[in-house]
């Protein structure tokens, strides 16, 4: 229904050229390491879950065909390539994840080699690698048909839902992480409607998230950003569900630049709010929010829209791509692993132990 | 600085396009009362008090010469205008407001006649509807600048505030109502910077209010709606300032489509929401907001940006043009004849009586 999002053979990434939905179809071929990252920073892909297996896969072919003489040769060509990766979202977390699994595995595996590397050892190296990528990429998939599964359990029969910016098919490998629930939802009888907020100013609600809705035939509407009160004011609306890119010890939440000011209309009107994502978007170092940094991106993104210009020449523009919201206003986050409820640094640890 | 919006002369009406602001200065000439009304439709002109004074001027477009033989005959043409003028815009009272000041006059002009009408009858009608509508006018230009001394009394020095659509000149025949305060409170050392919310779907922030900003040379920036509530959890933030389209006895406040979020916004970070507008706003035959009609505009301004399309073909949309904000959110509404705080159905009462 939703078509491919990464595919990979051969030394080459083919990646949905997601800026181009919902007008065209298209793959972008990434065949270096550096064509990945510059693919993730130009957000030719985006979504946390699926910038982490892009990330991932620019390992693969960041080490393909590549023989190292010593190990410090290969941890230094590796820390190249690692912070070449982690510099192309910096609020990604599951990027980082990516990175750390493939740096743990490459510590574990030069352990068992002595300085000089053989041609074996290399083979062997790169092999792991691609088996830890491919695991990574299905932990994904099915992580999300967990959340999935526990997420609908929140969920009454025909809720009426609202969305922000894109967590399905297209965030992730597999369904998707709070629209995946409502795709789920719906197919289960437990989602009757979905409103997708078009998500300013790079509008995923309005290209992605609207267009995922429509082709898996959910009963749904776009509205503006700034709508959702007067919705949740006017209809029955059961929850909102929402994505995470990056969430602290405490349960504080980065997402998408909107998330919190959803959150706060969402607590005005006693309409829970659900945050849905895999575990290895906890970043359990970071102690809550305020620590999280928060990337500001181009004016640019803000003052155009499909590269025409709406803002009149010479103003100044804001553009943090994310926000936080604090966990005193999320109702629970939904893993892979079950739901958190309430939300707070003593249930998050235990339910990460 | 700010371009005439209105320019009435011999029986045309000349209407700055807003449009096409900020590319382009061009007027629309209005030769008949419809095509006012349509310019009023198409929003080739917004702005509740600005609408209000371009209906008056279609009255004396209307009656411009005209010759009635009845007062029967005058009348049923009237109601014609009326209607007409009416239902290009029925949530902006500033419209109804002007419809029943001339027909209050006429009523009365009416009076002293008998029913047959002469040319001098209708000339007399006809100079009183003109002298009337400049009235209309001057009460207009006149409040922008008393709701402007009044309003920056409730600001300290170097105020940084947050302002949504266009309440500035562009949508007054004066200096504004919620941006006059800031455009004067700037002057005042009152103002040290001003953010201005896109406001989508028709984007008044992004084409006419960090327009006006810039060319008043007040420091300020522009932000998508979404980001409200991260700039008032991270910067000083010390007000908001609105305008407002309609006025109910107890204070909830209708206004552009995304003001409500705002005011729930600034209520949990505890800064305080104003509402500025005159008192033609007010509507006290409305016993509150839950009686206030919403117009529901075209889809196609959710979906379509410039005329460029931006969503998937065939998926629904929404597009509620306006939304009530309640008066508990509002920390006062400032009027031309003074400061309304607290806001509710006694201290309105009072303050217009």
């Amino acid at each position: 229904m939703i078509p491919e999002r990464l595919i990979y053979q051969n030394g080459i990434l083919k990646i949905l050229d997601q800026r181009l939905i919902p007008y065209k179809i298209s793959y972008l071929k990434a065949k270096t390491y550096k064509e990945v990252a510059k693919a993730i920073k130009d957000m030719v892909l985006r979504g946390a879950p699926l910038i982490g297996c892009a990330a991932a896969y620019a390992y693969v072919i960041g080490f393909k065909d590549k023989n190292f003489k010593t190990k410090n040769e290969l941890l230094k060509y590796f820390r190249t390539l690692k912070e070449n990766i982690n510099s192309s979202r910096p609020t990604a977390l599951a990027l980082f994840a990516a990175s750390d699994r493939i740096q743990n595995l490459l510590e574990e595996e030069l352990n068992k080699s002595s300085e000089k590397l053989d041609f074996k050892d290399n083979q062997r190296i790169r092999e792991k690698i691609y088996s830890e990528v491919l695991k990574i990429v299905n932990e994904d998939i099915d992580s999300t048909y967990k959340m999935a599964e526990y997420g609908i359990k929140l969920l009454n029969k025909n809720s009426r839902v609202i969305t922000y910016c894109n967590t399905g098919a297209l965030a992730t490998m597999g369904i998707g992480t709070a629209l995946g629930v409502i795709t789920y939802g719906y197919k289960k009888g437990k989602i009757s409607f979905a409103y997708s907020c078009e998500t300013r100013p790079y509008m995923q609600g309005t290209r992605l998230t609207i267009w995922e809705l429509k082709r898996n035939k959910i009963p749904s509407a776009l509205i503006t950003d700034n709508m959702s009160s007067y919705i949740m004011a006017t209809e029955k609306i059961d929850a909102v569900l929402i994505g995470a890119d990056r969430i602290a010890a405490n349960g504080d939440t980065a997402n998408k630049i909107g998330s919190y000011q959803l959150a706060i209309a969402a607590r005005y009107h006693n309409i829970p709010f659900y945050v849905v994502a895999p575990t290895p978007t906890f970043d359990t170092q970071i102690e809550n929010g305020s620590k999280i940094k928060i990337e500001e991106r181009s004016e640019r993104e803000v003052v155009e829209i499909m590269g025409k210009k709406i803002a009149p020449e010479g103003i100044k523009a804001r553009h943090p791509a994310f926000d936080v919201t604090p966990h005193n206003l999320i109702k629970a986050i939904i893993t892979e692993k079950g739901i958190i409820t309430p939300v707070n640094q003593n249930t998050i640890k235990k339910h990460l132990s």
